[in-house]
C-alpha cells in the first residue's frame, strides 16, 4: 500500500527561507504570523494528512461513492464523513476564510500548504472542502451582505458545503452554450431548470447542506445571448429557514453519478434542477465574471492537485527503487565478474535516477512556483501599497495557467514516470501507484483543458492584458542576484537567454497581431490562427522558462545558507545538485519550444477536415496502379 | 461506446504502395502473394476486428477474467470463447506459421497488419493468440522434431494455447535472479517448482490445454549462476496422452490473477508449479537464447500494440472533434460578431487540430515502421540471399527496441491526447477512451521496461554490435531518392542533419567507450555510468531520426503517385500534408535530445541516494536562521 510523508523540510524551505511568509505580517491580518507558527501549523496538518486521509486513499478508489437513485442520496466511501468531521474540528475549512464569518483568516500562500498535504494523501477527499472554499470565496466577494451573513459561516465551518454548476451536455468550454433557465418569481427568487454535468461534490453525506452556486440564463427577452447572458445563483439542496437550518428539500437531485478513470472517491454528479429555488449572486448577466473568481481559485488548486500528486508518486517510488533489488551497476559490467555478486538497489541504475530526478525536480520547482504564486495572490489583496497589489495580481494572472497546465501536464507525466519505476508492479492496483496516474489524469481536463489555458495566457494574459513585460523584469531582477551571489550552476546564462527569447518572441506576437489587426481581413485572420496555432508551445516554453526561474529562487538561498550555515549542508547541497539537474537534464526542453513558437498554423490548417479521416478519400482498386 | 474501422487504405499504402509486399513471392514460401491476396485478406480480417471483437472491447474492461480458487479456473469475459473460435476457424492463428505444421505461411510482415486490427479492436482479447505465437516461435526454433510434430499443430490451429514464463516476485529484469527449479527425473523430464507472477493468458478457458514455456535452473550443483544457468522448459497444462489429447492434470496452478490499472479482459496470472512434469526445450543452461526469440518477436508485438491503440483512439477523438460544437473560431473574435453565431465543430480550433495531428502522424509514421521493420524480417528469415538475409537482420535487431519504446511511449501520449480532444467526456468510462489509455499503459512496462529498450539499443545493439552505420546509410539513400524526386518538403534538410549528429555522436561515443575501456578503472567505469545516463535519450533522439525517415518514405511515394495518377490526389496530398505537419511540429523535439545525448551521468550521480529522500537531514529548528 502506498504512504505519504509530508515534505516538511522543503515545504518549510520554501515558505519560511525562500518566500519569507512571516513577513507578511507587516499586513495588518497577518500580524500573528512567525515562523514558529507555520512550523506547528504544517506539522499539525501534516498529521491529519498522514494519518487519517491517507489510509482512506486506496479504499476510496475500490469502494467509489454510491448514488441510490430512490432514496436520492450519494453515500461516500467509508471513512470519509468521519475524516471530514475531524477535518472541520481542526478549524480547516476555515484556514484562510474572514475571521468576520468565523475563519481563522490565514494568508492563502499557507492554505496551499495545506491543500497539498491533503490533496497528495488523498485527493478525492480533499476535493469536497477544496470546491466549498471556490463557492465561499464567490459568495464573499459578489455576495448581499445577507447572503453572506446568512451563508458564510456555515460555509466557513465546514456544516455545509458547496459546488459549482457550470458544465452542461452541450457546454463545457464554451459556457455562452448554457441552457439553464432561471425565471424570477415574485419573492425575488428564481426557479432554476435545467441539467447541469460533472458537478464535483454534486451530493453526498458529508455535511448537513450543500449550496450550488449555477450559472443559467434569466428567462427575459432583455437577456442578452451568449455568455453575456449568463447570472450567478445560489441554489441549496435545503431551503434554509429563518434561523439558518436546513428546511424543505428543493428539487435539485442527482441524477447519476459518473464513472470515471479516477477520483472515485469523489462524487462527480449530474444534478437535475426542476424547478429549484435558487438567489441571484451579484448582478444579472454578470454571472461569467462571479464564476472567473472561483475559477481562477480553482485553477491554482488544480495545478496544486499536480504537485501533490507528483510528490506523493515520488515518495512511493523511491522507496521502491531503495527497496528493490535487480541488476548489476553498469560500471561494473565484466561478463563473468557479475555472475556470483547480489543485485544492487535500482537506484543505482542511471537511467532510474534520471526518471527519479526528473519527478523530483518537477514536483519540488513546482512547490516554489504555486507557493510563490499564492503568496502573491496575498499580496494582491491585502498589502496596504497599492502599487504593490496591482504589480502581485499581475503576476498572479500571467501565471495562473502555468500552474494548471504545466503542473498537471507534468503530474500526469511524473505519475507515469514513478509507475515506471516499479516496472510491472506498477500496473497491479495494489501498489497504488496507478491510481495516482488516475487521479491525476483528470487535472489536465477540469476547470479549463490545459489547451484553453494556452489560450487564456496567450491571448488575454499576453497579448491583451500584455502581463509579460512585468514578469521578465522579475525574472531579470532574480538572475541577477544569482549572478550576484555566484551561484555555482552554470547553466544560469542559458536561462537567460531563453528568458530574453521568450521576451522577444512576445514582442514580436504583440507586434505582429497588433499591425495584423489594424490591416483586418486575410492578414488579421491567419495572424490568429497562428496564434491559435502555437498557444500550447508558447505555454510549455514560457513554463520551462519559469520553472528554471523558481530553481533558480531556490538554489540562491540555498548558496547563501550554505555559506552562512554549514550544519545544514547536505539539504542545501541537495538542492544545489537538483538544480543543476534541472538545468542539464530538464531545461533542454525549452530548446524544441522555442523553435515551434516560432512557427504558425500553416500545416494545421492545410490538411482539410475531411483529409483527417483515414478513408474518405478511397485509394482502393481504381487508384492504384495496375499490376 | 467507442467504435473501430480498419485503416485499410493506409494499410494498403504502406503494404502495397510503400514496401510492395508482393514483391516477397520471389522467396519461394511466398510465390502465392499478389496485391489481390493481400486486399482480400485485409478486407476480411477487417471485418472480423471490426464486427466480432471490437464490440467486446468495453464488456472485456468492465467483467475482467474470474478466476475460481478451489474449481482452479480463469473465466474469460462473455463473448471470448466464441470470439476465439471464430478467430481459429479463420485460420488466424496459424497464419504466418509454417505449413507443415498447418499454418498458412504468410509473411510476417502481413501478420503484423492482422495484429494491429486485432489490438486496435480488442487488445485484451489479441493477447491470447499473440502469446501462443510466441511459444510457437520458441519450439519452432529450440523443440526437437519429436516436439515440434507433437505441439506445433495444436498450437498453430489455436486448440491449445501457449505462454511465457520468466518473471519471479524476486527477479523481472533480471532474469540471473530466478529461482523456479527443475529436478531431473529418470525418464528424461524435469520436475518444475516455483513462483511466477504477470503471466499473461496463464490460465484461461479459450483452449483445451495451455503450454508454458518456464525458465527455471536445473537442480545440480554444475549449473553456473546468474543467467548463464538458465534452462527453458515446456510444461504442459495437461500432460497430453500419447494420441495427443490432453491427459492428466499437471500441477501447475493460477495462484491468482492480478487486479491491473487495464487490460482487464486478459488473465494476468500467478502460476504456481508444485512439482509440474516439464521437458527442456533446446540445450540446458541455453534458456536465454531461447527465451529472446519469444522476447524479440514480443517486443515488435508490444510496439505494435501501441500503433493499434494510438490509430483507435485518434478515430474516437477525430469523430467527437467533428461531432463535438463548441465556441467559435480564433480568427473571428470580434467579441460582439460572435454572440449569436452557431457553435463551429472543435476540429475548427487549431489547438484540437495539433492534438489531433500530432496523433495521426505518430500512427500512420508507427505503421510505416512496423510494417517495414516486419518485412524486413520477413527477408531476414526467408531471403534466398544471405548477405540480403544479414543486412535484413541488423536493421530488425537495431529497430526492435525502437518498435518497443518510442511506439508504446507514444501510445500512453497519444491516448492522452485523444482524451484530452474529449475535454471532461474522456475521463468518463462510457466514452471507452480513459480504457485506450490505461490499456496502452503496460506496453511501456512489459517485455523490457522502456528503459531496458534503452540499455539494449545503446548498450548491444549500438556499442557492442554496431548496426548504427548500416542504418544510416538506409536513411541517406532514402533521403537521396526524396531530393532527386523533389518531394515538396523544405525540412528534409534538417532530417539529413539530424541523421548526420546522430551518426556522429554514436561515432564519438563508440570511441569515447573503446577508448575508456583500454584504459580501465575509473575511467571505463565513469563512461559507462555516461552511457546509462544517456540511454533514453539517445532512443528518443533517434526515434525521431526514424519516425522523419518514415515519413519521408511515404512522402516519396505519394510524391510519385500525384504525379502519375491524379485520381488519387487528395489521398496522397493530405500524405504530404501530415508528413509537413511532422517535420514542422513534431521533429522539432529532435532538437532536445540532440543536445541531451550531449549530456553524461554526472549530475545524476552527484545527488547522494541520501539525499533522494526529503527528510533524510533536516533543516528543522537548528540549522534554520534565528530570528
Amino acid at each position: 500500500m502506498p504512504s505519504y510523508k509530508a515534505p516538511l523540510d522543503d515545504m518549510r524551505f520554501v515558505l519560511n527561507e525562500v518566500l519569507g511568509v512571516a513577513n507578511l505580517r507587516a499586513i495588518k491580518d497577518f500580524e500573528m504570523l512567525d515562523d514558529d507558527t507555520i512550523n506547528q501549523f504544517l506539522a499539525e496538518t501534516a498529521k491529519l494528512a498522514e494519518n487519517v486521509l491517507a489510509p482512506l486513499n486506496i479504499k476510496g478508489d475500490q469502494q467509489g461513492c454510491k448514488h441510490d437513485h430512490n432514496a436520492k442520496t450519494v453515500t461516500t466511501p467509508e471513512g470519509f464523513k468521519d475524516a471530514y468531521d475531524q477535518f472541520c474540528a481542526a478549524g480547516l475549512t476555515g484556514f484562510a476564510c474572514d475571521p468576520e464569518y468565523g475563519g481563522l483568516g490565514m494568508p492563502q500562500v499557507l492554505n496551499t500548504a495545506l491543500s497539498e498535504m491533503c490533496c497528495s494523501a488523498n485527493m478525492s477527499f480533499a476535493m469536497y472542502p477544496g470546491l466549498s472554499h471556490g463557492a465561499y470565496h464567490a459568495l464573499h466577494v459578489y455576495g448581499t451582505d445577507e447572503q453572506k451573513n446568512f451563508y458564510l459561516p456555515k460555509l466557513v465551518s465546514g456544516e455545509w458545503s458547496g459546488t459549482m454548476c457550470l458544465t452542461e451536455p452541450q457546454c463545457g468550454t464554451d459556457l455562452g452554450l448554457v441552457k439553464t433557465k432561471a425565471e424570477k418569481q415574485g419573492d425575488g427568487s428564481f426557479k432554476i431548470t435545467g441539467t447541469k454535468i460533472f458537478i464535483s461534490s454534486g451530493e453526498h453525506d458529508l455535511t448537513e447542506n450543500i449550496l450550488h452556486l449555477v450559472l443559467a440564463k434569466i428567462d427575459d427577452p432583455s437577456t442578452p445571448p451568449g455568455i453575456k447572458g449568463i447570472s450567478l445563483f445560489l441554489v441549496p439542496k435545503f431551503l434554509p429557514d429563518a434561523s439558518g437550518n436546513p428546511g424543505e428539500r428543493n428539487p435539485v437531485f442527482c441524477g447519476r453519478i459518473e464513472e470515471k478513470m479516477g477520483i472515485h472517491g469523489n462524487s462527480t454528479c449530474e444534478m437535475n434542477f426542476d424547478g429549484a429555488t435558487g438567489w441571484l449572486v451579484g448582478e444579472p448577466h454578470k454571472g461569467m465574471k462571479a464564476m472567473f473568481v472561483m475559477m481562477n481559485e480553482a485553477r491554482l488548486g488544480v495545478g496544486l492537485q499536480g504537485l501533490a500528486l507528483s510528490e506523493v508518486a515520488y515518495q512511493n517510488a523511491l522507496a521502491y527503487a531503495l527497496d528493490r533489488k535487480q541488476g548489476q551497476p553498469i560500471d561494473q559490467k565484466a561478463a563473468d565478474a557479475k555472475l556470483d555478486k547480489p543485485a544492487v538497489s535500482i537506484l543505482q541504475h542511471p537511467d532510474v535516477r534520471r526518471e527519479l530526478l526528473t519527478v523530483k525536480a518537477q514536483a519540488e520547482g513546482a512547490r516554489m512556483l504555486a507557493y510563490w504564486v499564492a503568496m502573491q495572490l496575498d499580496i494582491s489583496l491585502k498589502d496596504p501599497d497599492e502599487k504593490k497589489r496591482k504589480a502581485a495580481k499581475k503576476c498572479v494572472d500571467l501565471l495562473t495557467p502555468i500552474v494548471k497546465a504545466h503542473m498537471t501536464d507534468n503530474a500526469v507525466d511524473n505519475t507515469n514516470s514513478a509507475m515506471q519505476v516499479f516496472g510491472g508492479h506498477g500496473y497491479i492496483k495494489e501498489h497504488g501507484m496507478e491510481q495516482f496516474n488516475r487521479d491525476a489524469r483528470i487535472t489536465r481536463l477540469y476547470e479549463g483543458t490545459n489547451g484553453i489555458q494556452a489560450l487564456d495566457l496567450i491571448g488575454r494574459k499576453v497579448l491583451k492584458e500584455n502581463l509579460m513585460p512585468a514578469y521578465g523584469r522579475q525574472l531579470r531582477a532574480d538572475l541577477k542576484a544569482a549572478f550576484r551571489q555566484k551561484v555555482p550552476l552554470y547553466p544560469l546564462a542559458s536561462l537567460a537567454c531563453y528568458g530574453t527569447r521568450l521576451e522577444a518572441r512576445t514582442m514580436y506576437l504583440r507586434a505582429r497581431v497588433g499591425i495584423a489587426r489594424m490591416l483586418g481581413g486575410k492578414t488579421a485572420d491567419k495572424a490568429m490562427r497562428d496564434v491559435g496555432g502555437i498557444a500550447t508551445d508558447y505555454l510549455n516554453f514560457m513554463s520551462y522558462v519559469v520553472m528554471g526561474h523558481m530553481w533558480v529562487k531556490m538554489a540562491t538561498v540555498a548558496n547563501e545558507r550554505l555559506a552562512e550555515n554549514p550544519e545544514g549542508k547536505s539539504f542545501y547541497q541537495t538542492k544545489i545538485d537538483v538544480a543543476k539537474f534541472y538545468f542539464d537534464h530538464l531545461m533542454p526542453r525549452a530548446r524544441t519550444y522555442a523553435r515551434l513558437v516560432r512557427k504558425g498554423s500553416g500545416s494545421l490548417m492545410a490538411v482539410s477536415p475531411e483529409a483527417f479521416a483515414h478513408d474518405q478519400t478511397s485509394i482502393g482498386e481504381k487508384s492504384r496502379p495496375a499490376e
